[in-house]
């Protein structure tokens, strides 16, 4: 039960920033546009809203995932996974920046294109180091072998570089550098690390 | 232990978007018209607020039955229950743009009732997506019979319907669309699915 | 572990609704009157902040002792369960009202106060009928004695009818209505009914 | 398991507090000055939440590593937990505050950052009498060697020394208090009470 309660802030964490995405939604009201347009013309809120919460949520499976996995938590951790909960939280932040620029285009657009990347970036590389730290330090309770961490570890590596090139992109496009993430995410629901493969299968096999 | 923290990161989901839904019933306050006028002018605010959080609530009530009888959890069911949050997320903004524009008539208030059915069908169509995968691949502790399984299937299938035909009525009248899914909310507080029987009788008995 | 999930949920409604509290204290903030003075005039919402902080978190230990004593769950608690959340996450919006008319005085300043405290004897009332469910169908691990039930339902009738005396205060005076549910509440903090005890004593005397 | 709730609501409350912080980041958007310049003259809001996620973060580790090595919770610790979020929850009020008027100087900015202050001090002072009242009345599973409660008690009074200077340096150079608090936060960070030696290694150890 050791870490019960990182489990329990962590899930308060990620349930409240997920769903603070909404007031990202909210259109002017009556007295504007008719309903539909003002919808229509808020295209980027929701393509931003959708993408960041299935990151969220991707990366809230993966830390379930990887926390099933450990046998002790030390003050390291905490502090890792504090780092990352940093930017879980910078989410709807970054969300709402870009929803508001997305469509100007312009230089504004792309530096909140590469904001938004740059807080998806310090999230994968906290999640990287909370994995990293686990492994090297043997919290595990079934240790990696040196394959399955070598595998492991090249595809964090994988992710931490696609979303470095999307802050890259941002400049050249920030719609791309937000459809690169939405294709990340995606990529990360249907392909997951060794570390996880215990809670896919319930854990209960013989 | 296998769904513990699916199911603390879906509590947290319902209790933060639940609660948020206060932020709907705020009045102008000082220096608009008393505030008894503003109260009963706000009416649609108030209704809205009450048919949301009763449906939240019946959801929640749903959820904690069909996963206390699962006795484990795949990652297909982590992705069908983050669709389900995904829904229950959106319904604050669809509450607020449904009370904006309710009394307003016309076609904006048909648009927002609309959304208002649609996230609920949505929420609806992805719970009986986590129903039926759950006795397909039998998360089950007690399978179902087969008899028990159409019943509840039908029952799913009957709300659906429901709140597809809500969408429908939203385009002839807003209000009695809104009418429509506080009376489906009424029904499913006294009726409920056999999944959900172990729970109710706080599956204590011999 | 019947009632766990009812009291994560209820948990974090109750942790989102006091902590949306401080929504209640922001100040106009630069460009305005000197800061002290904006804080100064805006004494009503620290005020109010203070009783409805108390009064959630009394309710909370309250809940917590309840449910520590209950055995089993039904479904007719769960729905009593979410009555009493519902006036729960009615607060933040009656602190927000209160706070708004309070220095007004006049007709307006009364109907907020009067909601205030309205809110707050529906949340007593649902508390009361959690309590006498219980009671009544035997969830309780320990069952009262007679006496200890006779006692508990005097006292929580008390509390009901000084939050109705407290909505007819509210028409004579705002500020005197706010007074009497802060009396109350430190009144709850020092007195604590039969069922509580067990908590209290923390459960583990032989 | 006595404490288990107590936790989950702290839990909750630490959470949805440390997540509100984020609404202190939005910038003016679109409209205004180009994002680049807003976001650099936005720089207190920044520096703000930086401090305020670390302090809140710190004290969610030491109360986790605290009533890890609670063997039972009274009455009384439940009021001194609310005291402590109380101050828990009134930080994003402080945080939003100091961040308004950080850069404007003159006597604002010094009440700010004395607001700010104070309200850390008595976040430390409620976790010192939480810490106090937990050695006093023998609620630790591992009681404290004589040394080691002293050791506690005379960190626990530095920090709230510190605090308290932070007061009166806020009135000198509201920056210079936020650089206090934040090295106070690091010195947390790396240090930490005899308390928590059992949570820091696991707690596995034979």
């Amino acid at each position: 039960m050791e870490g019960r309660r990182l489990e329990a802030f962590s899930d308060g964490v990620f349930a409240v920033a997920i769903t603070l995405l909404v007031f990202n939604l909210a259109v002017p009201g009556p007295g504007h546009e008719p309903l539909g347009a003002q919808l229509a013309s808020h295209w980027p809120a929701f393509a931003a809203y959708v993408v960041s919460f299935l990151t969220i949520g991707i990366i809230w499976v993966n830390h379930h995932a990887l926390f099933q996995g450990f046998s002790r938590v030390d003050r390291v951790l905490l502090f890792l996974n504090l780092l990352l909960l940093f930017f879980i939280v910078s989410i709807p932040f970054a969300t709402t920046t870009l929803a508001s620029y997305l469509k100007d285009g312009g230089p504004d657009a792309a530096l909140a294109a590469a904001i938004y990347e740059a807080v998806f970036l310090g999230m994968s590389l906290a999640f990287g180091a909370l994995f990293w730290w686990s492994i090297r330090r043997e919290h595990l309770k079934m240790p990696l072998t040196g394959t399955q961490a070598r595998v492991a570890l090249i595809r964090f590596a994988g992710g931490n570089v696609v979303y470095a090139a999307a802050i890259g992109v941002a400049f050249l496009s920030a719609p791309a550098s937000l459809l690169i993430s939405a294709l990340l995410a995606v990529y990360y629901m249907f392909d997951h690390t060794p570390a996880q493969e215990p809670e896919a299968d319930g854990g209960r096999q013989p």
